[in-house]
């Protein structure tokens, strides 16, 4: 990331004195206690920016900690500001930073890994032990989230935009830094055939990547009529396939809540521990084939290669569901991937042999490594083949339109949590990403 | 590839009395001494198609052979029928082929390997030392080509195709599957840069494919404004440039003819040895930075990544020239590759350091293997796509559109040559894909 | 698999006038009815050999046939001969085939694949669905195993062997293969770390192929001392560890049979359902905690790298039961990948979570493609080494050790499976892999 | 790297008071203009260790600088201390390092990445472009070699020591690293084979690193006996070939000096350019031939895969010179790598169809990134594995058998510098590698 801090230690640098200012936060102290605080911030240190945050986005995982002030095992102990797809304004360069200037837009990358384990030396530093998250519980003291006026960031994890992306845009580029990982770990060759489970903002990210990258067909399935009707309309996949939930299944495919991959949809389910594991299975297959069969009826013909029947090439697993890791399994050939994106049933009960016989390989993915730089260049991209008219060709879909709902203002923040744990609004409209403007 | 042969060879299977018919052919003798020609064609044998050719492109090594009875180091050494860039009918089946009916429509893969030794087990058939390749004098007896009004081939390498594809964008299948391999050996991941030299047909579907595999810049680069034009016109490339011939430059970027990869375009160059190799390094560098800052100042901003200026992800070297791959290596970034497509200058003088410094891999790729079901699938998705509608986002353009001129008959031969060894018609036309039909 | 049959089709061909001979083999009937009988062979068929089989080994899917006449899902459902690691003699050549004489000495691979299909030209044959497999019951009519006297196989599947390499290790190539293709999947890269559980005959094979591969340590684990013990003294691993069974655990590791990776070991094991999931997992991680200290106690000096701690780069987890996966699971880096080789429970109750949140991949592997050659190469290689002399450095053990058991004639059969569903024979002696010479 | 400096930068740490003590430094001038000089040395700084250094390597490159002044393309512009094949031992700690002690043993990793760039990210930082690398006259001013008294160095990029491994041995990760990287882009699989052309001290640690990752037959080219016969009598490799240089051969064989990979030997060669290209060619041809031959007499039996007599899987291309890339492209399988080590001739006249036709991979090598943990582990490991006594398998040699000739004090500096630049000391004894200590 070019214009960002040098990397040297700078060892006889003597700090700016430091200036205090006050902003305004949003804090969560508890389940759904969010309160809006003053705080005082300091001006950047060495190596920081700081950035006045105009747009962020709710994502699953925030709704769990606002409702139960824990997100899955993880537990906040303290305060906590939530957010983490945020995008804003360069207001303050600290010390030893070169190539930013006030007023530059920038999309922020949250994540702040250690840089020197080995881990991080092999590029892959979303898994860094001592990776600090904002918004997360994981780290103590837990490093702060978005929902605040600024905050002072690392330069070097600050990604300038160029002018024709926008905020909202920006602020979708964490999760499609989710969708550009998952992809990247897939590696479609092209032509390759994908199925997406589950219709969110990740899945519907994940589908459009997919597209992006090369394969051919991409089905994208999902209990919600809504969600896929959108999916197809905007261009997000090719195919569109929506579970039926009043049928005899074992239990409703699981649609994530608007934001995110990890908040289930209470009420919605039937449990599936009611029904014996062989019947989960035997549904998870008939389901899967019902997927193929509309891929194969309606795009690579009967007399194409006797391999189509087989399954996809790569299934995005983004529900973390266990019926849909069933599905997942069953729909894919032999040879072929199973990412799981979807964060989950940490504990699932899977016919395993299937992926063991087929040599159908598992890979799971956590948050993204080397993302920003590709997403913006995509987007920058889109944006510029779209300006140059029809026939100019292009498949990523226009990341504004997912933004359905959006508050003005950090105290407003308690009203987009709780829409962004709904996948409807008041009004009937599909809520699929709510974001806050500070 | 699923309707064929059965794979097992049947020992005590009695071949069906064979009958012969009488088909005409089109068959080269010597330089341009190319006659129509009555033959004798069996029925066809145990695992064979008997296919009614409909469209033959014509390729750079079929112009070749036409003008010098040889291509390369390759000389015939017995009549020839040319062409390989074919689809047809089924008009008669052999004993143990299943899955196909008479009529069915099909694209040719003309390469027949042996299947057992062990490259062809690994997978990369295309190097199988005992490969067939019809048209080509390699093997002896030579393989025949297509330009014949029947011919038997092996139903295992008859693909069959959808309705919705064109016999034209069928017998384009072959290019298609050069420009598939370059791409699949490239693996570029989503977002990356690519930069293609030579817009003849081979670097139009190379550049297409690009695209289509998640590239977000591909910039395609030639002598000829038409072809250059045309890439962008028709979507093939986001972005042109154009090489001056006329300016002080040490050679012409080589300009292939219309239908491939290999034919120089005489009374074009500069002869570059008539300048020092510094100079025509010098010169390569200069023009390498120059189709750089086109896509850097057009596209990514130069507020982004720092690496951006370095150059692209992949050069596709498609043309084979010399000053080509001099600016290949010039334009790619360091850990990037350059892959070589275009057949040319078999002995070449390279700044091997700049590779060898900044680890550019240098990739070549020899014709193509697992690539017909690819095409058929991409290009069938892509017609689903565009019925659907504007929207519905797609990158693959129409490749019926690269077929400038057609004949009828395999009595105007010698004019399809004659034509598709130029770059414009008589009437000022670009030249790029000639086709006929028997 | 060069002198082989050539790899065209001869369809005018007249099959040489066959002629029958009478030989013994060993077929199984039902749940241990084995019987000695006499069959008719035909005279080798087109690219055929005639090989008298010499040595077979026994597998632990053969005594699942055996003992139940089904291994898991797939039941026989006509008379079958056993066997399918084997080497033999040329006796007769088909017509068509090259490159074999009468008494050379092969390997027969009897997996024999369509060739045909998209995956067997991708090179992953193993997929293909049309495989035939000698002495398994999936395709119908079953294709016979090699407990006979003679058989008829394609020439193209039988691998010719040097002088250095003797018939029992040429049917051990069998087992080597999987441990090949285990380690072809893992791809360790130069010095990593490996665990390897279950040391019957594919783990004890797997472990010398990874170190043999560049891992620098190599650790066993086993319920089994004399196992454990037997892979250290001859240099299968570099590390072992001996998992306590009279410990409170929920189960004691699988120990496979001598032969095989799927017989579970009647008797030995405390039934995991009878403890809760959570407890189960308790004890992996404490089991996978227990076998890291070992190593890195022993081998990467905790002043390394930080990352150590964390687990191995690669476990290969030989036995199938769901408590080796845990602790697979557990055992690995962030970043790492969990092989699974041994075939084993068919559903499994994972924690999913451990994989997904550190993106370790899981593979499973199905067999072998593309390992004979290079298992020959490897075994021959060893040879000279070994014959050069002490001090020329070499890691692979010498195969023959690990035949424990011996019987010699058809007839003795029976003795032979019911010693290789033991772990121990009556005097106490380890039993590790029983051969049959005909 | 565990036991590092925290990522963290301080913004707000005031530096210790900084005291600065006296240290004797070798420090070149100008061509051959060696002096020793005493230089004034600070107190670690933030993040840094103050090392005692204790052994350091020369490599060719040094002993370029010292006879030019200059290593290829890059002058030194300023005094310039050589060295950066080192050892030492910790004798002060810098502010926020944790993980030291005084008096730890530690391994120098020389080059210092910026680390915050995309490709430091994607973990290729041996590509960085803000690359700091101690010896070279790269940057400016330049980064000072350890031929000091004592340095101080990033606490990260300084490697703890494991007892069982020498200050030889640790001087020589430098040379193994670029060994361990060369095998890591090459990737070989289990029983590929192995040409390693050129045996000094890079082309000796790659056959090594090579035969560590499974090549099953590993062979070395050089033109000097008296090296080849080292490499198989100390395992290094397990095949050797002599070059004759007296033969009528267009230039021999480029035997680099002593230590490393890029200095010309004087009055060796026959000017290549004396021949014609394809005189070049044929003698090239011929001498992979002949190196071919040799291996596949001895090693892989002709009644092997018929692919063997194509050439090997992977040939290291350890001289520069360009008439062995000739004889790496010929000596190569289709399919297969030819992995450029050593810098050398930086224009090259290359038959680029061969390995473009057979795509033949070529990729350069820039020193390495993330090896030196792996080479302490494999180090460490193989020390262990000697400890255990016969038998116990390994095939990594002893590295400090190749320090062939030791000066104390760095007074004696020029007097090493003089003898790496031979290839055989006065008394006729073989130079491999000479080591200066403090």
């Amino acid at each position: 990331m070019a214009p960002s801090a040098t990397g040297e230690p700078a060892p006889m640098h003597l700090p700016a004195a430091s200036k205090a200012s006050t902003i305004t936060a949003s804090v969560l102290h508890g389940p759904r206690d969010l309160r809006l605080e003053r705080r005082t911030i300091e001006d950047p240190s060495i190596g920081e920016l700081q950035i006045a945050v105009h747009t962020t986005g709710i994502c699953g995982s925030d709704v769990s900690y606002y409702k139960k002030f824990a997100n899955g095992d993880l537990c906040a102990c303290m305060p906590l500001s939530l957010g983490h797809e945020s995008s804003g304004t360069v207001v303050a360069i600290g010390p030893q930073v070169t190539g930013f200037n006030i007023g530059d837009r920038v999309a922020l990358e949250v994540g702040v890994p250690c840089g020197q384990c080995g881990i991080c030396r092999q590029g892959r530093y979303n898994l860094c032990k001592r990776m600090r998250f904002r918004s997360s519980a994981k780290s103590v003291p837990h490093y702060q989230g978005t929902l605040q006026e600024r905050i002072n960031h690392p330069a070097a994890w600050c990604h300038k935009l160029p002018d024709n992306i926008s905020f909202d845009t920006a602020a979708l580029l964490e999760p499609l830094s989710v969708a550009i990982h998952a992809v990247n770990r897939a590696k479609p060759t092209p032509g390759s055939t994908a199925l997406v489970i589950g219709a969110g903002a990740v899945g519907l990210l994940t589908a459009a990547m997919a597209r992006q990258s090369g394969c051919s067909t991409v089905t994208i399935a999902d209990v919600d009529q809504g969600r896929v009707d959108f999916a197809i309309a905007k261009g997000f996949a090719t195919h569109g396939y929506v579970v039926d939930r009043t049928a005899s299944s074992p239990s409703s495919l699981y649609s994530p809540s608007s934001s995110g991959t990890s908040t289930p949809l209470d009420g919605v389910m039937t449990p599936a521990s009611t029904l014996s594991v062989s019947s989960q299975f035997d549904y998870a297959k008939s389901l899967a084939a019902d997927m193929l069969s509309l891929t194969s009826s309606s795009s690579p013909p009967p007399f194409l290669d006797d391999d189509e029947d087989d399954g996809v090439d790569v299934t995005f697993e983004c529900t973390g569901k266990e019926v849909c890791m069933h599905t997942s399994l069953y729909a894919t050939r032999p040879g072929g991937k199973v990412i799981m994106v979807g964060m989950g049933t940490p504990v699932q009960t899977l016919p395993m042999s299937v992926a063991h016989l087929r040599e159908i390989d598992i890979l799971g993915i956590f948050r993204y490594a080397n993302t920003y730089a590709t997403g913006i260049r995509l987007l920058c991209a889109r944006e510029k083949l779209v300006a140059a008219g029809p026939g100019a060709g292009y498949v990523l879909p226009c990341l504004d339109d997912m933004v359905t709902h959006r508050f003005k203002g950090l105290e407003n923040a308690h009203r987009a949590f709780e829409l962004a744990s709904r996948t409807v609004d008041p009004e009937g409209n599909l809520v699929l990403k709510v974001v806050i403007e500070a």
